[in-house]
Parts: structure tokens; C-alpha cells; sequence
């Protein structure tokens, strides 16, 4: 891990995104694809078999990967040669029988949202626990409300804090909002009609759902609104936090001394200082996200039925999107772990 | 109207957002608040009554509060100022009672947002309609599927048609869900708390939303992820339109000619030329929106109990992007008017 | 003028961008192109002069030009018909002789960049006059340095003004090279090759050039680096000035109260209040910037000879650009007006 | 390497951005500080000659420095901490003597910048080059110029290279100019007055500016106009070269067949596929340059003498933008290599 992802980055949700993880879906996806076009007939159940259990432990070689996605734009079609020869005959043609690369990348990213899901759901319950215990603890002191950077009328910590959790809890709601209707099974085949699974696709999508755990829709090659949706809740969520590092950076101020941190960070020549580093973090993290979204957007003018650029533009934004909304979390967490509020004068 | 809104603008959108528009939601939301602070007794019925009859045909003193607005920050201490003027003694103290700014233009913006929606709902429902009889007339049409700029594979017009039509249904559920989520009252106060409205907050909030047609929530002055969801819809609307714009550009060249559009811009020096202008603009707004939403999301971060800043940036950012929504929608029944497909040879 | 405008706009700007100012920078740049072309022998000087003649006081119709440019995606290709018509026989051809709508246009739009940098140029002048004024007058106050929204250490107002100072001056610098190698004429004829100019083109345009006061280059009609740069001085003075009123706004805390405001902004509610409007709407501004920036190096992607998307979208960017660095200039003013440091205890 | 770096990344660029290259750069900053210092008589020149040697084969413990940055949102304390205990007493304290973190972090960040701007300079050359060769070759080739998405009038390959490789000498005129101007020696001290020099500061600069190769100015810390501008050209290079990738996408489709291109991509199952995957990339690393430098301008809303989230929102864009621009030249010289053009029939 380079060092400044110690910062700014998030280990966890970098493991999501990681090759690891992005091949081993590739292949559940496959692996997916082939037992569902097994049982539903497309293919022999013999080849579905053999696929499914080859796939079990199928390790591509990634130098070759590595050769084919530069060249290809994508890693599938290599992917799938390799595959196909560790198959064998006669089973070989049936490995990603009707299907085009983007139904696995596509599939295998949502995989990834998923499990990103889960744990960006865990970190804010996590954290609106924390922030209700803190509510408990000191919600009654009061503190000065501040409204245009200037001191406004007393309020209490419990509302402060209540400008900090709200959001978070539509954030919750919205998650799994989103795991429904955003994260999708992908299934078009080469033009997105479905033809080459011959009258299967429903069966098989719904299969493949079910054992992926994601939602069953027609295929959406080049309809791109669910991948700005999961941006936008991650840009959300990221800017949530920004607005709650900047409220507890302006509170920390040596002058206002409304909030003292603990473990804020060290200057390498003024001694005295207690930088309030995770807040400042929380700030930029959300400024990176907001960019980071506005050009996903950018990525909906996806033109024709597969759009290399529209597509690749995503897969440059959509990985850091999702660790600063990780390290976001991560950092809010941090912030508040011994932070107390400090009673008004 | 400015001569380049002929070609990016769209008059209606423009009228929502216009000063007219904006001072009678500012004053509807004075009336509405004046009525359930009678109702629920905060104020004298009396004094309620005298408000909201001035407020019927209440006309601002427009220079003044052009002064204000440049002094303030808002227009809304000199708004009312005048507005106690014209109530007159012993009512006035009760006009804006309890009241702050931000709970009056917050309000009137959700009022702004309501008509919006409705203009963009029924034109996303007639382009869809239009895409559908399309889809009757010339669906069977053989067309040539593009995948990465090259030819992939024969498909049909209908497929292609689903492509633009398909996240135009979506567009349309989410703009229902959001009007019931993200048009909201707002009223909290000075600082947001709702002290100022004596246990009675909850009450008027209700009376308020369903005075105005919106829903009800607590107070949300500094967080702005409705906003940012608002904002979403908008830019996720213009890119799908900029998405089609783009496919037909595409289609529409001469050595690819799978569309003929009918009324093409002409050029100044080559009379053969039909340009396919509406397409163009379409790309155009759909970048013009996704940045635009980049910047909104900026104003997540929202500091303390209320951000001139971030509120601010927000006023500069939601009319042009409204108004690109609105003129791609516009463009895109335009664009599809008269044109037809031509089979694949 | 819309209300928001008093807040956030520049009517000296505005009228620089207007459609007054536009129409008449387009009828010039005609002007400028008859009078050369008749000067190198390409068009009759009779012809030349009849033209150069009416544009002294053309006036087109706007209603016409209003639907030209709806249909057309430009205005020139009607206003051409109607100066056509206006000049009449037999010199009416020679009128916009071998020219393109983008000659035109990005030459008119040069036009107004030069009055714009102008006018930020004397407003940059003003501002660092003001700045330098202050530094004599209170510079040697003491005032306590923030790093990381900590304090640090002591420093000197002197160096504080510095640090808003000296990037205007480097500002003004960039201003005066971009004129010699941005604000250029454009004329390459309708596909940028300049044939239709027979071999006079350099002549012409160093003749334009030099009535216009504008740089000489060959066309640049695909070529947009220059537009971006543009863009990229406005947004880093916007930025420049960003900072300085988020400094301004830190500093003039309740809590923190090292600079006193005079004329700051007031509350519909709360009387006390003495809002750093103008600071705020610094930082608002300067985030706005930002992003259309963003959104202007978005249309550096300008596909083939002429693109309509990516022309199209400048034009909705620029204008709102350039009034945000206008009014940004007018706030920074109004803003250290009055204002004065307060030595730290 | 990630697997997508083969695609979108590059490998010499990820170098200059890497820990070891951070780290020798940091550790040589504060050996030129030392050198310097010594030299003035800020330090012992045996203190200088101590730390200077030391520094030239100093190898910080990684892991300290990893937590160090996730504590103080900066390496340099846990740096100079370590080598001030390699260094020893009783010259421990001229180490760093006078400095703060953000004079050896922008210093060395601009010493990587450095090397960048010779890599994509030498790069530029080359590409070029290419370009002029393939006009040498095929210029005379007629082509069709395309206006608006369509057919407009023929040109020729010259004219049309031309379109792609005049901005590339503007932008190596801009990198020299940059080089002069933006790639400066910080220093300042903690609050940027360079107080902590004692007058020494301008000779320290200029002794570190001739050693480093940088320019020498007085300090910068919070005046960011010079990163907006290494942004700006970085942006600027890969929208040109993103233009480039359009259009060399918009002539290798099928139906317009202009450009013949070698070694395009493979699908996954469309063997008649050759894929322009470069011309794609092309234009997504664009897109994605833009993103970047509109969240870099944000950051230039750096309050106060340091901004943690300002500073901290470069960190996080420069890399990826560096990155993005490495790629295109990268992708561009791929594409053209063994490109042809096909006449127009």
C-alpha cells in the first residue's frame, strides 16, 4: 500500500477493488452464467459442470491478462481463452456461451458494490451508534450555533449532533435502496439483445441473481443511470462526512474550543499543535468525491451500444470514488473516538 | 430572453426560476406559514388572517430588495421588513414569526422544484410516448449495432429504441419517489432547532406541506443531501437524453446514415449540409449537467448551523441546471420529430 | 437584471457577454473581414467598402436571428442572409466571402475576452492598489498565523496581505501574456484550411489582427487549448480571491475577531448578526469557477473539423465564468473596504 | 501493477509518484536545505556536511513513517524525527533547521513534477515527430473534413495532422514556460515569513533552487496558483490528445473507413472486431484529466497560512492527473504507430 493511502486511502474497500477480488468475480460470474445456462438448457449440463468446477479454482495467468486487456481494451476476451483451454474439449465453446465481455465486467463490478455495500452499511450503523451514544453522554451541554461564520443563538450538542446523524440515516435507507434496483445482474450478450441465449436470458438472469445476490433486470449495456446512482450515494455519503470534519474543524479551533479531539496530529516544528487531521481528511475526501462524481456523469454520454470510452472512464472513477467514501467513514469514526464537547460559556 | 437560450435555454424552465416566480413562493410560503401559525395558535388567528390577505397581492418594492439581497446576502430581512410595513401595527411582529431565511427560500425552492418536476414528468411522459409509437412504426427495422465505434452485429430499431427509453421510465419513478423525499419543508428557525415555534414546529411543518404540496419533515438547514439528490435527477435526466443525442449524431452521419432527421441546421457557406443541431446540443447540456452537479455537490459541505458559501453556490448552480434539463427534454421531442430509421442495407 | 445578479453577477461584465455587445463584436469582426479582404485584392474595394459601410449601422433582426440560431445551431448563417440582403447587389457575395460561422463567431468572442481582460486587468490594478494601501497602513500589526485551523504562530499583517497580493500580480502578468497568445483571430473558411481565402488568408488575418487588436495565428477551429486557457486564468483569479475571502471569513469569527468588516450583511431574525457576506460569496464563487473549468476542459474534446456538442458547450460556460470572476473582483473590493485588522493580544 | 494500470496507467509516471521516488525526493530536499544552510552560515558546516552525508543513503523505517502520516496527515515529522536520530547529536537540530513540512513536501513534490515535465516533454517530441513524419508520408492523401457530425468538404491528411499536432508545440512551449515559473523552491518556515531563517532565506533559496533545478521565489504556501497551473497543462496535453483519439475514432469506423489503424482490440466474441481501444482511452483519460483539474481548483480555497484539506485534496488529484497525462502520450504514440490514412474516394 503506497503510503499516503494510509491517509487517505482504505484497506478494506482497496481489497474489494483489487485484482484479486475483481478475478475471482469475473470467474463466479462465469461460473454463475454456466450453471444457469446448464439448467435452463442453453448448454449441456455436462459442460455447465465442468465449467462450474473448474472455476472453483481457476487461477488465470495474469501476465497474459495483463497483455490482453492493454491490448483489448478489456481482460475478458483473454480470460476467456484461458479459460476455454482448461476446460477442454467438447466443453470449451460452452464457457461464456452466448455472452460479451460486458456482461461479466458489468455483473463482476456490481459483485464488488455489493460487498462495498455491505460494508459502507456497517461502518454507518456503526458510526450513528457511536454519534447516539455521544448524543446520550453530552447531548444536553449547550454549545453556540454559528450560521453565516458568525455566532448565532445557543443550541444543545443533541441538535449539533442531530445535523451529523440525519443525513446518515437516509444514507442507510438509500443503500439498501439502491442494492435492489442499482446493483444488477448484466446479461445482453454482444449487442445487448439477448439473442444468443436463445429465449433463455429471463431464466437465466433470474438464476444468475439469485445466486449472486443482486437484482434480475434486462440488460443495460448502455444505459449507465444505475452506475451514476451508486455514485452519487457515495459522493453523498463522502460529502455528509465533509460537512461534519468541516463543522468539527471550525468547533476545534483553538479561539472557538467547542470540541476537543484526541490524538489530533503533530507539526514538525511547532510543538504545541493538535492538528485536527482526520477533519481536515473528511473535507478533502468529500471535494475529491464531489469531482469524482461530476465526471461519472460525464460517463453517461454513452454512445452506441458499447461505448470503450463512456465505460472505461468509469472503471478510472468508480474504484477511488468508492475509498474516499471508505476512508471517509473510516475517518469519521477516528474523529469522534474521545472527541467531548465543550459547554458554552 | 437572451438569443443563445433560443438554443440552450427553454422558457418555461426559465420562468419557474424567474424573479416573478421566486417572489410569489417566497410570499406563498410567508401566507403558508402565517396560516397553520394561526391555526396551531402561535400567532393570533387575527394576525393570520391580516398576513395571509396581504399576501394575496403583495408586490415587493424590487430595488430595495435587490439592496438587500446584495447587502444581506438574502433577500429575505428586507422582504420582510416590507412585508411588516404592509402588515402594520399591531400584526407585523407576527409575519416570519419564529421564522429565519433560510426556512422561507428553502421552502419557496422545494415550491420551485414541485413545478419543475411536474414540466419534466409530463414531457419525459410524452417523449416516451413518442419513442413507443416509434417503436409500433419502424421497431422491426434492421439496424447495424455499434459497439466500440465498429459495426458488431445486426440488431433492431425496436433494441435500440429501448435503449433511450428505458432509463426515461426509470428517470420518471424517481422523480415520484424524490417528491416524496426530497420536497420538503423546511422550518427550523434561527439555528434550526424550532424553538423559536414553541413546541408548535411539528404541527405547521404539516400544515405548511400540505398547504404547498410538499412533505414533512424536521428542519434540514445544513444538510443539503436532498439538495444533492435533486441535483442527481436533473443530471441523470440530461444524461440520458445526451446519451440519445449522441447515438443519433452517430447514426445520423452521412456515411453511416441509419437516421434521416428532418430540419437539421443549415450552414452559413455549405448549402448541403443538414447538421444534426438538436443532437449536439443534447451532448452539450448532458456536460453542462454533469459538471454543474459536480460543483452541487461542493456544497455538501455545508459548515456549521448555515453556510453562506455552500447556500450560495447552491443558487448559482440548480437554475442552469434546471434549465438544461429542461432544454434536452425540449431537444429530444424535437430531435425525434420527423425522423426516421433506414434499414440496414 | 435577475435579483440573484445583484449578489452574484457583474453587470459590467454581463454587458460585455450581452447580446448588444455580441451582435455588435459579430457585425465588426464582418467589418474587419470586408475591409481586409477588398485591402488584399480577394473581394472588389467597391464591394468592401459598401460593406464595411453598412456595418457601421446594421441592425439585424433579432427575432430572425432568434429562430436562425434554433434551427441552425448558429446565428451567423442568417445574420449573413440579412446582411446579404442589406448590402444587395452585386456586392452581397462579397459579403462574409470565404469565411465560416466559426470565424466569426470565435473572433467576436476574442473581442469580448479582450474587453474582459481589460476590465479585470483595471479592477486587478485597483484591488492590488487597495491591498498595498492597507499593508502601509496597518501592516506592521501583529496577527497570529493558523495552520491546519490551529493557531501557529505570530506573523505580521504585512505578510498576511502578501499572501493575497502576490498572486494577483502574478495574475495580472498571465492577463497580458494570454492577450498576445490567446485572444486570436480565427479565419480558416469552413473547413479551417483558409482556400477560400485563395492565398490571402495571412494578409487578412494580420490586417484583422491589427484593426481588431487581436493576435495573429493560422485557424484554430478544432484546436481549443487556447479557450482553455482562458478559462484557467479566470478560475485561478476566482480561486486567488476564493481564498481570501475564506480567510477573511476565518478571520473575522466572533471567537477569533482579527479583522473587523464594515457593511457586513444582516438576519431576518437575529439583530446582532454582522455576516461576512461578501466572504462567503467569495469562496461560492471561486467553487463555481472551479467547476465550469472542469466542464470547459471537457470540450477540449472537439471531434473532427467542427464540433456542435463540444462549441456549443464553451458557450454555456464562458459567460458564467467570466461573471463569476467579475463579480469575485467586486466583492474583493467592497469586501476590504472598511475592513480592518485587529492586532492580536 | 495493478491489471487496469496496463491499460489506463503508466508505468515511468507511476515511478516519479511512487514512495521511493517521494522518499528520495524528501530526504534530498532536506539534504539541499543542510548544504545550503551551511553554506549561509544558518547551520555548522559541520552540521550541514553531517546531514548531507547522511542523507545520501538515509532509509527511513517505512512503517513509522506510514503511521506517522496517518497520525500528523503529513510524513515529514516522523521523518525528521528519524533522521534527526540518525544524525546524532550534536547535530541533530540543524536538521530541518527552520523548515516546516510544507517546505520539503511542495519542494520535493516540484522536484517530481520536474522530472514529469521532462518525460512528457521528451514524449511530446517524439510524438510529433511521428506526426510529422506521417505528413511527410501521406499529407497529399485528400480526405473528407467533417463539420457538425458531418460530411463538409474534402482537405487533406496534412491539414488534418496539422489539427493534431500544433497544440503539442504550444504545450512544450507552455512546459518550458511552466518549468521556469511554476517548479519552485518552498520555503518559508512554519508560517511562511521565513523568519526562522534569520535573513538567510533568499540566499538558502537560491542555493537550493541551483542545486534542485527548481526556480527559486519566496515562499508559496498557501498561494496555489502555481499547482493550478502544472494541473492546467497536464489537462490541457491530455484534451488534445483525447481530441485526437476522438477523431482518429470518428475516421477508423466502418462506414467512413479514413484511417486505417494496426493492432486495434479483440472482442470477446466478434472476431471481425478491431477495436480503436486507444482512440477510446484517448478520449476517457480526457475526460478524466478535466474531472481532476476542476477538484485540483477547488483546493486553491486554501485558507489560511495551511490548509490541511486543501493541501491534502492535491495529494490526492496531482498522481492520478500525472498519471492521466503520462497514458495519453502513451496511448497516442501507440495509436499512430503503423496508422494509415485512406484516401477519400
Amino acid at each position: 500500500m503506497p503510503l499516503l493511502d494510509n491517509l487517505v486511502g482504505d484497506a478494506e474497500v482497496t481489497s474489494l477493488f483489487a485484482d484479486d477480488a475483481r478475478l475471482d468475480a469475473l470467474i463466479a460470474v462465469e461460473a454463475a452464467l454456466a450453471r444457469a445456462s446448464g439448467t435452463t438448457g442453453l448448454i449441456p449440463q455436462e459442460a455447465a459442470s465442468r465449467i462450474v468446477e473448474l472455476c472453483r479454482d481457476f487461477t488465470p495467468d495474469r501476465a497474459r491478462l495483463a497483455e490482453g486487456l492493454a491490448r483489448d481494451g478489456v481482460e475478458i476476451p483473454d480470460l476467456i481463452r484461458q479459460l476455454r483451454l482448461a476446460v477442454g474439449e467438447p466443453h470449451a465453446v460452452h464457457a461464456h456461451f452466448g455472452a460479451t465481455s460486458q456482461d461479466i465486467i458489468d455483473t463482476a463490478q456490481a459483485l464488488a458494490f455489493a460487498r462495498l455495500f455491505d460494508l459502507l452499511d456497517a461502518r454507518l450503523e456503526t458510526l450513528i451508534t457511536h454519534l447516539d451514544d455521544w448524543a446520550r453522554r453530552e447531548g444536553d451541554l449547550p454549545l453556540m450555533a454559528h450560521t453565516r461564520m458568525q455566532r448565532a443563538l445557543p443550541f444543545t450538542a443533541a441538535a449539533k449532533l442531530a445535523t451529523w446523524t440525519q443525513p446518515l440515516r437516509r444514507h442507510r435507507a438509500r443503500l439498501a435502496d439502491l442494492r435492489a434496483h442499482a446493483l444488477t445482474v448484466q446479461l445482453g450478450g454482444p449487442v445487448g439483445t439477448a439473442d444468443s441465449f436463445r429465449g433463455h436470458a429471463p431464466a437465466i438472469i433470474a438464476a444468475m441473481a439469485d445466486e449472486l445476490g443482486l437484482a434480475a433486470t434486462t440488460a443495460w449495456h448502455s444505459e449507465r443511470d444505475r452506475i451514476a446512482d451508486i455514485g452519487h450515494i457515495l459522493a453523498r455519503i463522502t460529502g455528509s462526512l465533509g460537512k461534519m470534519g468541516q463543522d468539527i474543524g471550525m468547533m476545534a479551533q483553538n479561539e472557538v474550543g467547542e470540541i476537543v479531539l484526541s490524538g489530533g496530529g503533530g507539526s514538525s516544528v511547532m510543538g504545541h499543535k493538535n492538528n485536527p487531521v482526520s477533519a481536515e481528511v473528511l473535507v478533502a475526501l468529500a471535494r475529491h468525491a464531489a469531482g469524482l462524481q461530476g465526471t461519472l456523469l460525464q460517463a453517461m454520454v454513452h454512445e452506441s451500444e458499447r461505448s470503450g470510452a463512456a465505460w472505461t472512464l468509469e472503471w478510472m472513477v468508480l474504484p477511488p470514488l468508492a475509498q474516499s467514501t471508505g476512508a471517509a467513514l473510516r475517518h469519521a469514526l477516528r474523529l469522534i473516538e474521545g472527541a467531548r464537547f465543550v459547554a458554552m460559556k
